[in-house]
């Protein structure tokens, strides 16, 4: 967490979020009001905030890892602009560490060329949209960082997209896989796009998939920049 | 600043680093030996930091942003395997906030969806898988983040990007440029696809272009996650 976010906290007089993230931060907690919800409940906490902000209190909304991706910041912005109140009530994005740098930091250093971040998640996103991104960046050999790669009831996105890559990769292609990354219980693989399957995902999980450079070498993921070394 | 990256740079026996960024911590260095040199001398630094961890001192290598996003991270594991100490020197990297995510943040919620990150300069990466990368990305709708838009020497790469993203995104595109993100003379410019070319750009210059959804509302940048607000 970035010393920013941590005075955010610290001087918030309500805290809103997701109940598991509100556990990760309970020892900052100290006469803020709570308000969390169940997952999915995205929209309800975004509304909540916006009822406190306007009532003059101060609100933060957190969000695990970088709240502009994937995250509420944008959830925010779209609930305040259809109650015609996004000039209304001051808002302060505070970037954080998204997973795809968290999870690089984990492996090595496997984005240090361009890179391309997609979820698999397709219950807001039409499939074909998402295959029509993983084919075009494996294409352009980009490294490829999956978000959301499986949860209890999508199970056979990971998959495709990894067949995806085959028609562009080669299966000794180096992939990284990093569970609750910088949390407890962490779980680190590095394999390859042929093995990668063998290795359990869930919603917490972020899967690195290198470009045509990419190695592995002592434990680690290395995309060269380009330099002779 | 993580609190992870300031314990790190307390507890250092040495840092080294490029000279700008040497500056921008010198409130955190009490007695730490620097070893600072200019830019392009990356080799040069990475070669004084493994030497003084081969001597047995505790070196931190600083770099801004993101250490694993064009960044140390990939350059120090290239030197240390060619050296044949890859597994000699305990390497921790530690994530920071790389500039797509700050200058998201300064901008509002442009990165909500699927986004590539490209870098724009040509001196390691020759220009056609650049231009590639920008095609490839623009047709499969991502929004793209480009990194190194320009230099003194590099003068022309930002217009050609901009042509081949204007084959596939309406001139109408929100475009957000920020400059110095998150430090002193910071400059923040929300434009679009048609206009953006009027805008001052330099190497610490990020440039985010928006998918189709992206919308341009009271100051702020913002592309749906999808859900119905």
């Amino acid at each position: 967490m970035s010393s920013r976010a941590l005075t955010a906290l610290k001087h918030a007089e309500v805290i809103v979020g997701y109940k598991t993230y509100v556990e990760l931060i309970k020892n900052i907690i100290v006469n803020q009001e709570i308000i969390s919800t169940g997952m999915t409940r995205e929209i309800e906490r975004g509304a909540a905030a916006i009822d406190q902000a306007l009532s003059g209190r101060k609100v933060a909304v957190i969000s695990s890892g970088d709240p502009g991706v994937y995250g509420m910041a944008g959830l925010i912005l779209e609930l305040l602009e259809k109650k015609g109140e996004l000039n209304n009530i001051p808002v302060d994005i505070i970037p954080g560490i998204t997973s795809a740098t968290s999870a690089a930091a984990r492996l090595g250093a496997p984005l240090m060329h361009d890179f391309a971040v997609i979820s698999l998640s397709d219950l807001l996103t039409p499939w074909e949209i998402i295959e029509k991104r993983l084919e075009a960046s494996a294409n352009a050999d980009f490294v490829i960082v999956l978000y959301n790669p499986a949860s209890n009831k999508r199970n056979w996105q990971l998959k495709s997209a990894r067949d995806i890559m085959l028609k562009y990769k080669a299966p000794s292609t180096p992939v990284g896989i990093v569970k609750n990354t910088a949390r407890r219980q962490e779980e680190i693989y590095i394999t390859d796009l042929e093995n990668m399957l063998i290795y359990p995902v869930d919603m917490l999980t972020t899967v690195i998939i290198g470009n045509k450079s990419t190695k592995a070498a002592g434990g680690f993921i290395i995309t060269p920049r380009g330099y002779t070394v």
